[in-house]
Parts: structure tokens; sequence; C-alpha cells
């Protein structure tokens, strides 16, 4: 899979807990992150696409995405200050669905780089105004197959 | 000032930081939460007023209230599992704001009702389609004037 | 399993997101409320608890309990104002490790008590200072053999 | 003022909330993100800093600086994907305190550098064992001095 896009950030005094490490939950919002990086990057209006409405489609029925399934593993703690990187892949699931993998690395100089957690998205397709299924848009059809293209192959 | 409706709620894990303490925005999310409460006691569509439409008045015309000014002085910290009442009062400003005060107190009982911080949040009314300022509408007016109530007469 | 202490609460402004409804991750803030409710309902010290240092066993050996795993699925959205309910069973996995999973209902009368999402998450007991696994603490076990129990027998 | 270092970062979904827009505490948040960033930059350890103990100073005496007060005001909404740039400046007050003031700007191509907050926040540097107050670190009246320094010197 293809890294050319990986989002990198630094953990902030405000998302770690009295344990001194990042609160769980944090985590699945700094996927979020690399997420909304990668589909603005794509080009993606992210300001319509994140907002109630969703983001028209060229058959002028307005499209959302939410979250329906999520989980994380977690294999070492995370510090305030420490920087980190997002790579994730996009799959398509069903012409309605798609899932991200997301794998969180330190990426200090002295982390080598060793693998800090893992998560996983699953998203649905729905019309806002129904809240039924309905094919996902081209725009990420296309971006999901960008994400899953083999490496070797750009 | 009537305190008939103090909002009580327990400091949670999540908010607080490696500090060991709650970070400190987090004090001002709490007081909002306590005007939310107040607001719902008062009958208001909470879901509406706090979207993006805003709540339509008698005059068909959607309103919204954001923030304009917050500030917050803090005594004491707050730590994970205490228990915490807000007492908040409001007052008119002019016809098209007001601000709410916020007095935090810890309530478990061997803290003796300490005072733990303070805080304000100033409101503006404004058209939600032109952004721009008109006159609070007239279930605001009202909540802010029983909020303005010495307790004296209730 | 019994509901003698379901965890009750308010869905609040600031957990919302642009796209008018709850943000994923707080669902899981939620989740971890719930279950700092039942440690503290317990006489657990969660101050203590969810601190850098943890609870000191019997042992002298001061434990945390960190989340390793967490998932989560979402049926129907919340928003701002919804009351929901959360009720959790533990289970534990083996002398070191345990999982919660959490089923959250809609608790306002129109909603029938609607179930709107479920979650896990599963922890490892360490010992703070060497991060090596180590058996649960006694008070842990005891709560998750109290959550376990099936509700006829009590 | 010195503009060397300002920090730039882009408005995420889950900063935003149901009015479509960011939270206004989360300002406050994007705000400590700068402050922790410039300290950073100026070689401190934000690791040890921002945790329980403090950073300990030339006379091994631990020290850490709570915020004692902070205020904001807001002046345009931010939304999701908005690149915003926060310029702070700091300033001595007392031998045991200080305040930073943060200016949000919106740096998008389209925005014109339009100014969309300003904040401050203050704070109090105590002994973390005692909590008592006691002289800032010289590292952070260093770090103060230099963010002081008119721009023309540089």
């Amino acid at each position: 899979m293809k890294n050319l896009s990986d989002y990198s950030r630094v953990v902030r005094f405000g998302e770690t807990d009295a344990g001194g490490v990042v609160y769980f939950t944090e985590l699945l919002r700094f996927c979020h992150e690399a997420y909304e990086e990668e589909l603005a990057a794509a080009g993606v209006d992210v300001k319509a696409f994140f907002s109630r409405d969703g983001v028209s489609t060229e058959k002028d029925c307005a499209v959302a995405v939410p979250i329906v399934h999520t989980q994380a593993d977690f294999y070492r703690p995370m510090f305030c200050g420490d920087r980190i990187t997002i790579s994730l892949t996009s799959k398509l699931l069903t012409p309605d669905s798609f899932e991200i993998t997301y794998k969180v690395f330190e990426s200090s100089e002295s982390a080598n780089g060793r693998k800090v957690a893992k998560a996983l998205t699953r998203h649905v397709a729905i019309q806002t105004a129904s809240r039924h299924r309905c094919p996902l848009p081209g725009y990420l059809t296309d971006w999901i197959a960008a994400q899953s293209e083999p490496s070797e192959l750009i």
C-alpha cells in the first residue's frame, strides 16, 4: 500500500489524562484527522462533506457517510509532545460501504518508528434526508481506489 | 439570586490531563452543560436551539445565540471523581445580548462547598441566515428574567 | 445480567459535531464514564485508580489497568439533549485481564428504550513501575464477579 | 512583537459542534497547543513540563505553572477544514506569574488573514509538593523575555 500521504502530528497536553498518557478515545480522533487530511488532499470539500447536509452527488442527492463501527488496539502509551505518524489504507466493502485501517507509529527520532496502535473505522453512505443507504458517491470510490493502490505501481 | 436549579456532576477521567487535574478548558464545558440543563428545564428544545438553524421565533426568523466572549478563574484543582456543583445567573446586557455567570463549587461531603472556579459567557443573538444581530427571542428574555429573580421572591 | 446500576446521562452540545449528532469517539467516553461510576459505587477510590500511580494492592505494588482494545457499533444517531442509559457487564478473561461490554439505549420517554450503540473495552493489569503484566487486584476481580452475576440471584 | 514561530493548524471535524462551527472551548485548546509548540521549540521538555511533577529547577524543586485565568473573544466562526494561525506573545507579570496573549487568524488563501479570535491565559508558578507560589524557573523567564522581544531587533 502506498504511504505517500502519511499524516503526522504532535500529541498535545489536552489529549492526555491523569494516567499521564493519551486518553484512549483520542487515538480514534487522531485517526479521523488523518482521514480528513486525506480527503482534503484528494480535493474533497471537507467543510461540506462533514456537515449536516453532506455533499451532493451528481444526481443531486445529499449523501453522508457516518461511521457505523470502529475499533482500536493499543500497543504502547503516547505522551504529551510525542510525534506520531498515521498511515491509512481504505477498502471498498460493498457499493455503499467502506472501511479504513490506520497504523499509528511513533515518529520521533529516538522511537525508531515503533508501532503504538492500530485502528479501523467502517463507513456507510446514506441519503441525509431519508437516512436510507445509498451508493457511495464517485469521488469517494475514486479516493478509495487510489488509497488501495499498491505502492509499486506509483 | 435563586439556586433552585444548581447543576451537579462528577468529574470524569477523560476530562483530566497529565497534570493529574481537570484540563482548563473542560471547566467551561461544564459551565455550558449547566446552561443547557437550565434551558431544557425551562422548556427550551435544546436539540433545535443548539443546531445550525437555531430556533425559529414568533416572527419566523431563525435565531442563534453564539458565545462572543468567555472567561474563567481557577481557584483550586479538580480531580477525577470529584463532585462539583455549578450555580448560574444570567443578566440581560442589551436587547440582543446577555451574559451568564457561573460559580463552581466542590460538593463532596469533605469539601464543605469550597469554591473551585468561576466563569462567564457572553452571548449575542443573530439571525442564522444573515448572521446579523437581532433581538433575543422572548423565551430567552423570559428565561433570563427568571434566572435573575432574587430568591426571596420565589 | 443485573442492571441495578445503569448509568444515565444527557448528551451535551460540546459532544456533537458539525454533522449535527454525537461525534463518534464521544460514545466511548460515555461508556468509560459508566465504568467510572460503577467502580466508585463499588467503593473504589477512582481518583487514585485513574492516576499515574494506579492503586496499590495488598502486596504493596501499584497496579494500573489500561485499555488495550476497544470497539463500538453505532445503530442510531444521538442528538444534543437526548438522555441515554448505559448498561454494562464485565467478564474476566485471564487472571490479568477483563473486558466490559456496554449497551447504550435512548431513555427519553418517546424513544421507548431503543438501542443506539454497543461498545467494548478490554483492560490489562500492569505494574505501573515496570509496565509488566500482573494479576488483577482483588477489588477488581470482586467487582467483575459482582457485575457478572445473573440478575435472578439478586 | 516577533512572529517567527506562529503556530498553524487545520480545524478538525471533532472540534466542531452541532451549530456547524468550532465549539467555543476548542479555541482555548488551540491556543494551548501554540504554547506547547513554542515551549518545545525553545527546548523545554514538554512531556516533563506538562506532567504531575512539573520540571525540576536548578534548586531541585519541582515547579508547575497552572492556568489561573483565561479569557477569549470570538469574532468569526471557524469551520471544519479551515486553516488557522496563532500568534502569541508572553509577558512577565510578577516574579511568579506571566500571561500569554493569542491572536488567531484565518490563514487560508481566500480568507486574507482575517482575525477570528483572541485569547489570554495567565499562569502562576507553584511548587508541586506544597502548591505554594514560587518564582518562575529561569528557562521560563528566558522564554518570556525572548517572546517579548520587539521584532525589529531580530
